[in-house]
């Protein structure tokens, strides 16, 4: 039987890699995805869903719009890395169907409640609001999930939108902090390692050689997006975050990592959306976290191009 | 045609004389009660608001149970004012009737929206946590509400919980935060007013002399309550907080204030939870709640007495 | 034996009518008088002591410079109050003396060092840059002090900089925090108080009244620095603050306090720089200071006017 | 003319390993050691300091205690790092010679004073608590300065006394805070670098080798120091931090870096004393440092090792 997962993302090129790549494989059910404002509004996190779902020929898969802002404060977005529709690169039309009436977060409360405990692994891929209201308003869902995958925060790597904080958790430090203290069992996927996880010309190109639509709209993704990280890092390819997370469910094997605790910083000015791993062990603090710090970016690479060639 | 109230509350002795006396007032139409996590756990204050509903004989007014936790953290609670029960005091029977199963962030939200924008009046008498869940998920709301009424905060009267924090707002800031910062209408009734409120013997004994069962039960909530104020502050009565709210809505001409800037501290170890008030305009911070500094006590207790009297 | 006193200072009006308090009072036996950057730059206190010592014609009163600026960050000054040279109101002559070499905190050092233990009070009026300093660069030199009695902070007057924060203690609340856990003796005089010590016209014309040039020079003084508060409070006079320093060492029966844990904010943008003093004793922090609390105006008045009235 | 420096420092072995090597440089004239308060409290640093002139058969160097805790709270220590002397490993005496009466922030001030402006680099191996008492006592001292080199802080590396600080600065962050916003020119030696510099076995051998007792002492520090770093890390050689400031002064050909922002975290109690480097550039803070990202490892210890080879 299937996994059954549900996405809660904000699609970016890279939430859209890590959605095709679950949509592909099937040892995932993917039962919804819920998105949230985050790289861009959520009117247009929404419309890339849909798009994608489209693109992967998998109009069963319905999208849930959640929250359209952060808890506290301003959106902050990131058009400067994923073009003005947050999808730029490929030619992709627009969505025939539309999103579902039913508000994301009570669409996440309300599946993990009509499934058996421990079933549901939540892979969230863009800031954590809507993972933080179902868990204020439902206090019985962080325990009943199976276990939260996520794209976000950084150690070693310490930020990219602050100099110390990455963007998903910066953007709404509250919810992070809400989700790391709420007892669910959490996997992070850091920058630490997909900063590992280079997108060089020859793997941008096995996507393009793939010869399907899909494969040629995530080369087309890969091309646009890496811009931004190639100037700024001076690298031989751009890190690829958020497809870690669908990597991590389909192969643990391909990452190493440790258990340690983590906080997420809310108050100070310089480090507002940090997430503060022990990684060493030197404090006393309780383990709430796996924490990926490494991983292998050609078998990763290889189970992308490997999913993505099986969709349309 | 009356005016439209829904009441967020925390039962509570205070939480319900101002209940009460809306329910006894013709100019008020309690739409509903939305319960919340505060003085006494959730279940204790879904139970207080149904047993005050049966008191006052108003069984057609529905309790939404909210949240039982604040955004962050564990509750606080305060028994040592109001009790195990949180409704100490008097006497009052179990209800006979259970609460309705809508969500009451969703009672709040749907509510609000049934009704034209600007008609209805939200009385906060506890932690923010349902409002700002409301406005999360729903940010149209904020703008739809005709006002927020809310007891919480202080200024000159800097805090009763910790040195510099009210309990309402100490028990959830974050959600108090995000309320101040919603863009509402806001009119805050902070310690520095409802101090002023001092329920002395010749006052409860007015309840008393009522002769009603409401009298009576208003008269051994305030006996109750007034014990752990008395002892800290030396005074002569008691503060009695929460009907300020209603009195406000009844008969604002009791009351003197002024519009001012108010944000909420939640960083802090020395002054989270409170509500820095710019009374004295010394900052350039946008004004965003009419601020209450004083009140006709005299008035105030004529006013309670009278509706109270009202009721079986 | 007179009671040795050193002052810190940066007056200032109100600094100038404690030290002429001082100087004019058979008790004290003032050591020396150590200036600091506050009110106005550090030139500019220092010129003013010099002044002082000559307006009262104790030439022998050495006056020390100490340090120009906060530990952290650039200085903020209050000329909007006291005026340009911070001694606006009465025509002073320039000083015919200089300073002294030494800097003010190594004449305090070596001043205390000099003196038998528990024999020196220090009258800090302003900042507490220069007191922080010597704790830190001689720690015995807390614990050697008699006491220290100063003005500045606030718990039910809050604030008058910002919301939430005293003059004296926003200029350097790392200095403050450095003195309030430094363990020396510490007794506080803050707005609760000095906001109760106005002065009206009758109180200002009991100056004039005198006839000699130190009573023309306080009532022009008080004169000028009054219009602020008066147009920020509509009061009938305006707050008295440094002479209740010197009131307290001479009259402790005027005044009446308690007890209480005090503790400086120095990381919150919304308060820092607030004196959180545990008024009402709700938490388990240790008692590290005497909180002024009321004042007998007309008694500290009449012991004002009776001083100045000595002096030249 | 040799380069005049002067050492503010705790040591510690690699303090000793740092000023050893500079003892040993005719490059460097060392006009004086000041002590301060870190790995162990002061009157240790102060007794090491003395052997450590004493084994390099310098007496003619002035040893001066500086500050004995940090500005705020309680020291923090590492003697589960270097031992309960601080030093120990080696057999040294214990010294002859006491240190200088002159405290060692008048000694820094003074000296600075007396030499030409920007003739003076001061490298710093401690906390800056010394460093920044001078700067707030005498302000023109960091203008004068040639410029600051220190070890101190952690980007990529991140923290190693907590999961986000570096032991020196989280010490006594509140002098760190001051010493980056004095003006001064400061070059950063942070973990980054300094753990790139691992004392593995041949490289400690090569010290024994020297055959003198200046080389034995050092293979002796460094055996003893590195255990607890080789157990945490689980490296082949433990990092070594304080020789780097001597390496850079004397070939800073063999680093790399760039001029970044600085700031230190004072206020968090997660982020306490961190070292925020904007290392990528993205924000729009203004540079105040130059931060070292790499170093050579095998030209630092063969620069080590030659000059510790011509100590007696």
């Amino acid at each position: 039987m299937p996994q059954s997962v549900i996405f809660d993302t904000d699609p970016g090129q890279d939430d859209a890699v890590a959605i095709l790549t679950a949509l592909a494989s099937p040892e995932l059910d993917v039962l919804g995805i819920v998105t949230v404002a985050g790289n861009i509004p959520l009117s247009l996190t929404t419309r890339n869903a849909l798009r994608l779902v489209e693109l992967a020929g998998r109009l069963d898969v319905p999208v849930h719009p959640g929250c359209d802002r952060p808890l506290r404060g301003p959106l902050v977005t990131a058009e400067h890395v994923h073009g003005a529709t947050g999808l730029d690169g490929p030619d992709l039309p627009e969505p025939n169907a539309g999103p579902q009436a039913l508000h994301g977060v009570d669409f996440l409360i309300e599946t993990v409640r009509a499934n058996p405990p421990g079933t549901i692994r939540l892979l969230a891929l863009g800031p954590l609001t809507n993972v933080a209201l179902a868990f204020s308003k439902a206090p019985d869902v962080a325990a009943r999930l199976q276990d939260i995958v996520l794209m976000g925060g950084a150690y070693f790597e310490v930020g990219n939108i602050t100099p110390t904080a990455e963007f998903n958790l910066y953007v709404d430090p509250e919810a992070a902090a809400i989700v790391f203290a709420s007892g669910a069992r959490i996997t992070v996927l850091p920058l630490d390692v997909t900063h590992q996880m280079r997108s060089t010309k020859a793997r941008i190109a096995a996507f393009s050689a793939l010869g399907n639509r899909s494969g040629t709209a995530v080369a087309a993704m890969l091309s646009f997006s890496e811009g931004f990280d190639l100037t700024k890092y001076g690298w031989d390819g751009a890190p690829l975050h958020d497809p870690c997370v669908t990597a991590f469910v389909l192969k643990p094997e391909l990452f190493d990592g440790r258990s340690v605790n983590v906080e997420i910083e809310t108050g100070s000015r310089l480090t507002r959306g940090m997430s503060v791993a022990d990684f060493w062990g030197v404090t006393d603090r309780p383990k709430n976290a796996f924490w990926v710090r490494s991983g292998d970016a050609d078998g990763f690479y290889e189970l992308l191009v490997d999913r993505i060639g099986r969709l349309p």
